[in-house]
């Protein structure tokens, strides 16, 4: 997959989290996911097409990451991952990937966005399918990791 | 969400298990779902995109049936979800959603696939977020249940 891919990706979640739930988010360097696993709560999923290429991405939290991210954002902290807060995943899957795909889009890469599908269950995996590696772009704050994944074809 | 949608799914499934694992799936009625909830431990996910439309669907399986399935299409059983499940399941949620492409372009509605993804953890659940109404489609085996849920905006 071409690097430049992956920055406004990257990019897109820590200006989304900053932005919508004053939320720092630490980057840790990309990689190729290979044997590593990148285990979370709650996952938001969305499939990508573009005229040359087509993909998935996905954003996966730990519940308490993704309960401080609710506080900040609505002003509520439910006692566990309920549908507020998948709604809340499913709209920052939305903002990050559409923020991504303004990016691209100025680089000659275009693609149109399918609907988020939310996953919740503790200590869930994704794999994504593609042809293509799968790149893994983890990220430390105060209170858990995320974790994007994509694989384009 | 129109109902000529839901069929060319639900017979896409049976006749992709049936064809491919000799396994015979019985479909519960459709319904919309609201405060049901479908739960299994592995799930294939895909985006759709088409003109007028998108979209995102999921197959979700109980472990004893997807690992029955796996041992009648590949003659292995693995002791529990591993990535060669997870590719059986990646390979099936691209033919199921394959079929009822095909189907429904026969009828003049058309869309592209993205990738799909795999979702393993005990016990998980999937929320599509889209404008539209949820549709789940249950189904029953000798070895566990099965479920797809189809949202189109």
């Amino acid at each position: 997959m071409r690097a430049e891919f992956i920055n406004p990706f990257l990019a897109s979640l820590i200006n989304v989290l900053n932005t919508m739930a004053s939320m720092p988010m630490t980057p840790q360097k990309p990689r190729l996911k290979k044997d590593e696993i990148a285990r979370g709560d709650v996952s938001g999923l969305i499939g990508m097409i573009g005229p040359k290429t087509k993909g998935s991405m996905s954003i996966t939290f730990e519940q308490d990451l993704a309960l401080e991210i609710m506080q900040r954002m609505l002003g509520e902290r439910p006692a566990g991952i309920n549908e507020d807060v998948t709604d809340m995943v499913g709209e920052i899957t939305n903002m990050v990937t559409g923020g991504a795909k303004r990016a691209l889009a100025e680089n000659g890469y275009d693609f149109d966005m399918a609907t988020p599908a939310v996953v919740s269950g503790k200590g869930h995996t994704i794999t994504h399918k593609c042809d293509n590696a799968i790149i893994l772009m983890p990220f430390d704050s105060d209170y858990g990791k995320a974790y994007i994944e994509i694989c384009f074809d």
